[in-house]
């Protein structure tokens, strides 16, 4: 069971001496399990004999995939058919060494298996399971199937998103599969800090439309206290102006100008202080219902110059505004760089960036290299090893 | 400090017994300290003599600002002037009886009122302490400030979102904030997981715009192993076909056939087999160079019949589709609503409904009803008598 950190391993973060049983696959899961592996669990990733899906999903680098490489760092490989005796008692074994047990298979998978929770509980009572599944372990639709792409549209987040000519947008990072990741890293956060305490591990059921659901957040409270359907409104803010996405000569820059001092400052940046004076822009609720002869106010004087003409003149006056970057700006950016979050897997085979773990904490490393994604089943003999030693 | 929780405490949830000093304003660091809240921390809120500037967002039931509300429901608040001594005096010694102070002020505020990491880890060694900033307490941008549509745009996500012909596209809900609220969570856990360990609480900065890069996640490896620029892509997905969204006679709808087997499936599902058997079909990667011609050919079939037709023929044959909901919708879901995803706040003067929390536990209660959002310094008598009683 949980070990506390040795000298050696206290550097590799909270979680050092945290083994977690791994048996997610493509997206939602492994997110949550990358993110203890760089909290400093040890994260043992159980996959079938032909390997989590995410491994045949391109592009390649030296015939690896670079989305399972970049979901996987950091973590070890055991591959095991849970269908055969002999691998079953592998895993059982592991099951008694760990800490945390996590998949995101289709509720009542794991009850096939012989692995639900009423058997895990009985026989681990010290494990944290989390389930990590579409819709949760209960309610109607507990057994379907769901992608990110399902349960953005269900919950609600596609109608949102998008400009108003367009209709509803998924977003395009898979904030369905991502967001339910995240839920369920708290939850198993949380259930170790329980356990601490009470010396029981606990399920932790996170479905991936019930977190949708919860990042709708202030939607749902403005829908019900004013009855008005939230709608697409491109880069607007529904009751903040400006505060959009605006065109230069060049590429499109971000505004905030959240107050009445901000706006005043963006007018004088911009050498349109006559709009400042202009009763229809006084106050923020009348540029809220003025936005469009604003915005195309803003544009006409924007279009004169380049983007890091008004960027530069914006931030020397004190605006919020931002360039709309690409990937590709995105991962050369200065600051972003600074902060460490582009780092690099550590395989001299297939070397590959990718982003870094958003949570710095003081007096715990964060190394801007770091273990590359397992092999297939590339742990076996290490795993293995371990096993026998305890 | 940390207390165990008492048989009477112990339904409230993993996090009994936690106090939470909470210096947060409007979006990222309340969404974590409502997770806080829920998961069963006593949260105290530190508000400025005027409250929390989301106090005065609409729309407002009874006067009461709907978004504060769903942001802050559970948590309790006192008015302090940080500024000012006895205040100073009163906020240093709910920190002596706190296990975690969050705030999300911009990097450099707390220095200035005295309470930087430095001051806080030698007066405080057991307090957890997590900084929320635009940024992060780090690099070239650190001083400056930050807001959702800002880290959108700067982060790389707006970029990904959209559809071909629109260009870059704000989520519609604030990721930037809900995303470093969660990355938050998240480091907050683990570090009072650690403290249980060490003894010593540690801090935690979580950047906005390091969160941002942390959820583009594969674009970033995908970037790096072909050199192509992700773009935005309406509701498709890049390298999985048909995974979008369809017209019907009324609504779209969403359908993910990620394989053959599914693809013929739809074909079949919606009596257009022919498809199944054309050669520019017969694979994902044919289909995905096709896409185009693909979707107009199915969308020629779906435009006979309305959305709930065609989810029930999709859901019959095992096809994995789903109605674009907005959030009138979502809210009267059954299985939303089954899930305990809608709770009510139990305030009689302004009742409102709300997003639940996500992350089910078994052996805790996940109650319909929760305590409202507090009145401005609506808690002063019970936290300072509470000290008195230390």
């Amino acid at each position: 069971m949980s070990r506390r950190p040795g000298e050696d391993e206290r550097g590799a973060g909270p979680l050092a001496g945290v083994t977690v049983v791994d048996l997610t696959r493509v997206l939602a899961g492994p997110f949550a399990t990358l993110a203890l592996a760089d909290l400093g669990a040890r994260v043992i990733k159980v996959e079938p004999p032909h390997g989590d899906d995410a491994r045949r999903f391109g592009p390649f680098v030296n015939g690896d995939s670079a989305y399972f490489a970049s979901l996987n760092r950091g973590k070890r490989s055991i591959a095991l058919d849970l269908k055969r005796d002999r691998d079953r008692a592998v895993f059982e074994s592991l099951l008694e060494g760990a800490d945390v047990l996590v998949e995101n298979y289709r509720a009542g998978a794991m009850e096939r298996l012989g692995y639900g929770w009423d058997a895990l509980r009985e026989r681990y009572p010290r494990l944290v399971y989390a389930a990590v599944s579409g819709f949760g372990h209960t309610g109607p639709y507990s057994g379907r199937a769901a992608y990110d792409l399902v349960v953005q549209a269900m919950g609600g987040l596609m109608s949102v998103t998008g400009h108003p000519h367009t209709g509803p947008t998924r977003v395009g990072a898979s904030i369905g599969d991502l967001g339910a990741g995240l839920f369920a890293l708290a939850g198993v956060l949380a259930a170790l800090y329980d356990r601490e305490r009470t010396g029981k591990g606990v399920k932790v059921d996170v479905g991936m439309l019930d977190c949708q659901v919860a990042l709708l957040e202030n939607a749902v409270a403005r829908y019900f206290a004013s009855g008005e359907i939230p709608r697409p409104l491109g880069a607007r803010h529904p009751s903040i102006t400006p505060f959009d996405a605006f065109r230069t000569a060049t590429d499109p820059v971000v505004v905030a100008a959240g107050n009445d001092a901000l706006f005043a400052k963006l007018c004088g940046a911009v050498d349109r202080r006559d709009l400042a004076e202009r009763e229809e822009f006084a106050s923020n609720d009348a540029r809220t219902a003025n936005h469009e002869p604003l915005k195309n106010e803003l544009e006409r004087t924007l279009a004169a110059m380049p983007a890091e003409h008004w960027l530069a003149v914006l931030d020397e006056a004190g605006v919020p505004c931002a360039p709309i970057n690409d990937v590709g700006q995105v991962v050369v950016d200065p600051h972003v760089k600074s902060r460490n979050m582009i780092i690099e897997a550590d395989d001299p085979d297939a070397p590959l960036s990718m982003p870094g773990n958003p949570i710095k904490l003081s007096g715990y490393d964060d190394p801007q290299k770091r273990p590359a994604a397992p092999r297939l089943d590339g742990d076996r003999e290490a795993i293995l090893s371990g096993l026998k030693r305890r």
